[in-house]
């Protein structure tokens, strides 16, 4: 095959796998956000069938033989086509081990799972669940000894999330991590924390809705290409960087979940929107990791929108929308509270200090779920030992407590880890950003697109050209450490709590 | 190949087609309600690439060996495996005539067109969406001349939405009912109407979203596998017995625009998820004509939801809900003013009598078309002048006039003279009904299940299983006869307008 026979029969069959996971994720997206309750058998049918088609042309011989040429004929293949080539063959390397029927059974899996998780979230019954995660965790395991029989399969999981990382690697990083965080937990214990009772009354969502649709605007996502939607977990799916969905979940009694919910998905939505989009029908397309891409999520989320300047911004904005619940309050009295570092149930509400000890938490479980030291019927118990050791709470039901997350429900093992480590990409990336841009002058003036564009420029127009691990020493010129994450939070919170 | 291979084949590939089928239906679905407004490019590649795969498998040598097996062993495949087999070889019949690339090309052209329609509509710019109904119409004729070079394209239309009619078939039909219609028509214009100013005042959409959720519990309709959207044109959209969407479009000043979607578009949904669960997944599932859908949504629309016993039960609930906008009125005044016969500009919301006509002005101006003794770009003068001489009404602009419906952007040609059939049809299948159920009694007592159960077990429940010729000779034991619609229209306006 030569080289333009190779590219153009890549091209094709892209395309047309870019057809299949358009279909997947818009059925799966209208499954989470308004179809019929009881309409999943049907749809596990159709996503089975999909997902299997989509398998065989992911492992054709035409797909091989044209990423065989181009892989092997680095130079006139040109980066782009290189780079697709390199993403497939390791993509079909795995996919090859694994039967297709077994690969097809699991999508269904993963479609009942959710159903299931839904379900048992709602009526607080972890046992309804129990039975997924297992065959989940099992088919986890076993598809890692048929791809990497030499690996440890939760390392596996790890690496699929971000390359290159493991157990030692995550230990390691959280190791560092939690000697800054466990001190710093204690001592805001002894203070006094910010009256947060106003921030707990009604806020009706009906404009609670209106405020999403204001924070989007400030955050620039473009709604010709986003829309925004309501779910029990908040999430962003994208389908190339013309159409990405975001969603929220808004509680009558807390502005605060949702808001943070809007910017965080409005992060991973920007990153998706801002692709070339030349890569729109190839592998190329979406974000480089999940870290890359929780590190962005969380930089919007956490460095702009919990930062005084972005506060001064958005206050008179939430004043006018909430005049009475914000009566004789302040910005300083909200830029306190959603900064309020107070050990809690809820990861995503979570404030930035405790969050990886949530994360930590999720970590932990997953790895002695894998090693076997720890069974799926006690999930629980060691989640709610782990949360009163950790963060001094004690989960009142499974709803609060395990089953919060969408996550394993979806076969997310080894995705957790991702979000702190992301922070601390960005927190690493953030300290050059300021190097170049007046970052808080620019919030502050609520002129936020240079930022965007800085962010655009150096990470999300790459999509997946680049590998994931190059992007903080490429922007920073400095080896990833997690120092800048834990400096941001000793800084932050010294100045908050006056430590 | 053998009874049962066959049999096993064609389960197989019509799970593949049901897989496809419900991704173009769900994609559909969420590009007119929720999807962002600028995504349309990336969903007509997909689209393009997911219809020409179903266009293999329509076509396919497997199938059409396991089709003709069946197809010639009536007896061994049994009644379902049959009909499947007779559908399927019409289906590929006309397909193998068309390539594939024009096919595709075709579909894209659809997702185009529905975008165009839109903006076309929103900005009153015919001229923009022109250039779209030239290409359907052009595509349209080409199938046609290649598939059924012998028959006139317009009759291949026809007969597409319901099997055997043609010209000569809806020409005599409509001049049975243009007769009955004209004279009553006039006859109302010299009575007085009853006032409805007070149905035309703010009526809070938020409010009429409860109320059509209500309405939705008054018609039985199943929330477990039957959701509400809202698009610029209600429609129903069905992937199988268990998932079926219905939309409405809702109007601040007139909330019995939606209240009639709602029982309409129901209609169709009750048709859907009362077919046999056992065709989920093959060419049986779904309705088995157009004609025979529209029969049964204006059933549920008309003789039901128009009824004066269906109004007594309504009107508390109605009042309940709109207490300020109701106060001094009476059902009485809703049953009159839901059934006032007024020449009108829009056929979704026009009064049963007048209805007819606003069909017989497409059929004409489709007939036209199709001759050629119309062109494209006159569309809207020829509309506007029919609309004056058959309504007497002027037609102030083409967003109220000739791009008011959806049909032609879905080159649903030959679709229009369905309602009236249907309508008619319902009408003598009502007449039986009639004889072994206390109609009016069981709606004024609501109690429409055991309605909804006749219907179901005369019609819902075949699906495609038998020809739709056959339901109305079957159910009322006569030839179809257009006397059963007129005959009620002249008993109902009679009385109401004591002529």
């Amino acid at each position: 095959m030569d080289i333009n026979t190779a590219k153009q029969a890549l091209d094709n069959i892209e395309r047309m796998q870019y057809a299949y996971h358009h279909a997947m994720a818009i059925i799966t997206n209208d499954a989470s956000t308004v179809a019929p309750p009881e309409s999943y058998a049907c749809r596990g049918v159709a996503l089975g069938i999909l997902s299997g088609e989509s398998f065989k042309l992911e492992t054709s011989p035409e797909l091989k033989e044209a990423v065989a040429t181009l892989y092997e004929n680095k130079e006139e293949a040109g980066e782009e086509y290189f780079r697709r080539a390199e993403l497939l063959r390791e993509s079909y390397r795995k996919l090859d081990k694994i039967p297709m029927e077994e690969f097809m059974a699991y999508q269904e899996l993963m479609n009942d799972a959710n159903v299931a998780w839904i379900k048992a979230k709602r009526d607080n019954d972890f046992a309804s669940f129990a039975p997924y995660i297992q065959k989940i965790l099992d088919t986890q395991k076993r598809f890692a000894s048929l791809t990497d029989p030499d690996k440890d399969p939760y390392d596996v999981a790890l690496d699929e999330h971000e390359e290159g990382t493991s157990r030692e690697y995550y230990d390691k990083f959280f190791d560092e991590v939690k000697a800054t965080l466990i001190p710093l937990i204690a001592k805001i214990r002894e203070k006094e924390q910010p009256d947060n009772s106003w921030l707990k009354v009604s806020y009706p969502i009906e404009v609670q809705r209106e405020f999403s649709d204001l924070v989007m605007d400030l955050f620039h996502l473009d709604k010709n290409h986003c829309v925004i939607a309501e779910t029990e977990h908040p999430y962003t799916s994208g389908t190339c960087s013309q159409d990405v969905r975001i969603t929220t979940h808004y509680y009558e009694n807390d502005p605060i979940a949702s808001l943070y919910s809007v910017i965080h998905e409005g992060g991973h939505a920007n990153y998706e929107l801002h692709v070339n989009p030349d890569y729109d029908y190839n592998c190329l397309s979406g974000g480089a990791s999940m870290a890359l891409h929780e590190s962005q999520s969380r930089f919007w989320e956490n460095f702009v929108g919990r930062s005084e300047s972005f506060i001064s911004v958005l206050w008179p904005k939430f004043q006018e929308l909430f005049p009475e619940q914000t009566a004789g309050h302040t910005a300083e009295d909200l830029y306190r509270c959603v900064n309020r570092a107070e050990p809690s149930l809820i990861r995503t509400e979570a404030d930035e200090l405790t969050y990886s000890l949530h994360i930590l938490i999720r970590y932990e479980i997953e790895k002695q779920l894998f090693e076997g030291t720890l069974r799926v019927e006690d999930i629980p118990a060691a989640w709610n030992e782990k949360y009163k050791e950790y963060l001094g709470v004690t989960v009142p039901n499974d709803s609060e407590g395990c089953l919060q997350d969408v996550h394993w429900s979806q076969g997310s093992f080894g995705y957790f880890p991702t979000y702190s480590l992301g922070t601390a990409y960005s927190a690493q990336i953030l300290n050059t950003l300021r190097k170049e841009l007046d970052f808080d002058g620019l919030i502050a003036a609520n002129d936020l697109q240079p930022i965007l564009d800085w962010l655009a420029e150096r990470i999300y127009r790459f999509g997946c050209l680049k590998k994931p691990g190059t992007y903080v020493p490429d922007i920073t010129g400095e080896p990833f450490s997690a120092k800048y994450y834990t400096d941001y939070l000793t800084e932050k919170y010294t100045k908050l709590y006056n430590l």
